[in-house]
């Protein structure tokens, strides 16, 4: 019979009703799920009940991190010295530098690893080793799994990572496999998305439209046979596609019945915003430049805004997303990390909402809940996960702090006492 | 007989020519110093070495904090959540919180350990418990010294350290007794500053001028006597003391022959790095609004400019310290976090590089002379510490990365594979 995990005296923020805390509380899990919730002096006896005193600590439901780029190989370090030397983002990128130069680091460790694993196999024929236990010591798996490890070292339950480092499908499914390998040997929920109109081939020999139509008709299905995924993203900027020339591929993911997603507004107003509000996205990312209009019909459609100051800071971007206005038509903020090479190799989703509450202006709570509830329903997933509530996962986060607002205040530090994912203690 | 410890197979970044590096390096220490550095084909062989394959890692000097607040009590996160809903970091000065609410905190649990120390003595008395280690078990102590292993955990084999939130004498003294305790305990430098003026008391019952009278009769001299310091620092800017009623401390300071460091020119130009020039000043800390005149008063007399990007950050100020005269007038830079409660509750010190290259456009070298040599410079410790060459001491670090751009680039994360402090390896 399983246990009852009974974790006392915590202070209680179940993010139910903002980052209102109760002193004095208790959370209660069976198996996968949380089962009570409430004040310690109401706490009825469980049968086989395991108790862990969290000596007042506080508790809130384990945090989400909904936008990263977390699968490439390669960094952009070289990069980051000429931007200080004055080159822009625009500029780097029409160099044919930028998001290129990871695919093209992705696609050459990719290649090397294809050959390894030919001779892998040879090897296993051989020696009858585990073919699993070979591949991860690669040094390039090494240095994924880390970014992974980060990630549940620091209390989140649940990431979404993107593909967008190969051009070609079978690149794209690996990475979104590699991914998926991840969920298997790490204890952290992977929700994975095809981010499929990202950069073109320098060589691809088509106009962008015709490019896309070249996804629809054949590197979206073959993708999805290979790895499958939760969502299809999208680049629409100026440097990258334009709303007209993305039709087909939200027709595509519409007809397959997966999520979307826009990165959508970062560097200009293309009316991405509206965009994803049109195809009723699950989220619309970035938003800097995002208009009054497209804030209006974001929160018509339901479409959460994902906030990701990261990028803004690192790209020194000076127009900020408007949160005023998504404040007056009630858009649903999250705060993600969007941890990439490129333009974010950030590290800390808690520095991501330091960074949304010094550079943005968002409170404390739209802060965590940006991390919690929206972030899952960013990702569509908040009937199961995001608040602590009978019923739900029992994913949860403890922290060495008094306060919520201290997990905000802290510049890259990492007070995480104890992460409980699915009803299992780390 | 000592053993030489050879560290072989090193990418080897000396800081004495910039971040110039030399694949296949070796470093060789014997006890506290440096005794070889050159390329591994030239290394000679050294009788009881033990040697460090480094994997072909990243070898730079220990990293130097060298400006942080370390101890105190408390912390303003409720203060960042006021901030977030509007008030400015003056409106709050004036209100009487931000410095001396850490102030009251700090009193009050100091005044909690006087107890403490009373009831240990009658405890000792009876059990003949150790009392340093029945001390080191409070909680107040565990988050302190939490503060001090996050440096050695990133690195850092050198950090300043500031009192400044004590208004009596006897906290004073008791906050330096604090920093030296940690030196006694924990495998790192400390260099010792007492930061006199820094707020009044608001039941001060006198002028400015006279507090530093008084601070210059009475309490120097005390907090010498009582804990000893390396340094007197003081915070000349609009909220705190102008440059004229400063000048009796700087003689007091000159007259005990310890180093003189400023707080300067951060929210107006008061002349704060003149005046840190005209009293040969080690180091002048902010600057955000110095003038090109005091930029050239500074490289004159050798002072060394120390840019806090943590504390313009998080008090979300606008003006850039005036890198382009630094550099044109040659004043070394250093880059530090001025860790502290109430401006930056900032925890790393590569995050604080990162920063001052995104923030300000210090260019990859800049940075990292920032964090070793120039850093060493402030603390007037650069003939020991600061860079990898023979008859220094034997402070380094080694990372997990490729190259020294790599340490800037990563925003929140630690890639440090093995620190050295005064030939120990941790």
């Amino acid at each position: 019979m399983l246990p009852h995990l009974v974790f006392r005296n915590v202070h209680l923020c179940t993010m139910v009703d903002g980052i209102a805390t109760l002193s004095h509380g208790a959370v209660v899990c069976l198996g996968e799920e949380i089962v009570w919730v409430g004040a310690e002096n109401d706490l009825p006896a469980f049968d086989h009940a395991e108790e862990i005193d969290c000596g007042g600590r506080l508790l809130t439901p384990g945090l989400i991190d909904c936008h990263t780029h977390l699968v490439y190989d390669g960094n952009r370090a070289a990069e980051f010295e000429m931007r200080l030397a004055g080159a822009t983002y625009g500029e780097i990128a029409s160099a044919g530098g930028g998001i290129l130069s990871s695919v093209a680091a992705t696609e050459a460790e990719i290649a090397l690893q294809e050959n390894a694993e030919a001779e892998l196999a040879c090897a296993i024929c051989e020696t009858g080793e585990d073919a699993a236990r070979m591949r991860a010591d690669t040094p390039n798996h090494r240095a994924e799994e880390k970014r992974f490890r980060r990630l549940i070292d620091q209390g989140i339950t649940t990431v979404e990572v993107k593909s967008g480092y190969g051009v070609r499908a079978e690149t794209e499914a690996f990475l979104l496999n590699r991914a998926k390998a991840m969920t298997q040997q790490l204890p952290l929920d992977v929700y994975r998305t095809y981010l499929a109109a990202h950069v073109m081939p320098q060589d691809a020999g088509m106009s962008r439209a015709e490019w896309v139509q070249h996804l629809v008709d054949d590197d979206v299905d073959r993708v999805c046979a290979a790895a499958g995924f939760d969502a299809i993203d999208m680049f629409c900027e100026g440097i990258a596609f334009q709303p007209d020339e993305l039709i087909p591929l939200l027709q595509k993911a519409q007809d397959l019945g997966v999520d979307i997603r826009i990165h959508a507004d970062q560097l200009s107003d293309l009316g991405g915003a509206q965009l994803a509000a049109d195809w009723h996205a699950a989220s619309a990312d970035h938003l800097e430049y995002t208009s009054d209009a497209g804030a209006q019909a974001m929160a018509a459609a339901g479409t959460v805004a994902v906030i990701l100051p990261g990028a803004y800071y690192f790209i020194r971007e000076q127009q900020k997303p408007p949160v005023d206005a998504f404040r007056r038509y009630g858009v649903p903020m999250a705060v993600a990390t969007d941890h990439n090479p490129g333009t974010s190799p950030l590290n800390s989703l808690l520095l991501a909402t330091n960074m949304a509450a010094t550079l943005f202006g968002l409170t404390v709570e739209e802060c965590l809940l940006g991390v919690t509830i929206n972030a899952a329903r960013a990702l569509r997933r908040d009937e199961r996960i995001g608040t602590i509530e009978i019923g739900k996962r029992a994913d949860l986060a403890i922290w060495d702090v008094g306060t919520p607002a201290e997990l905000v205040y802290n510049i890259g530090g990492n007070p995480l006492w104890l992460r409980v994912w699915r009803g299992r203690i780390d």
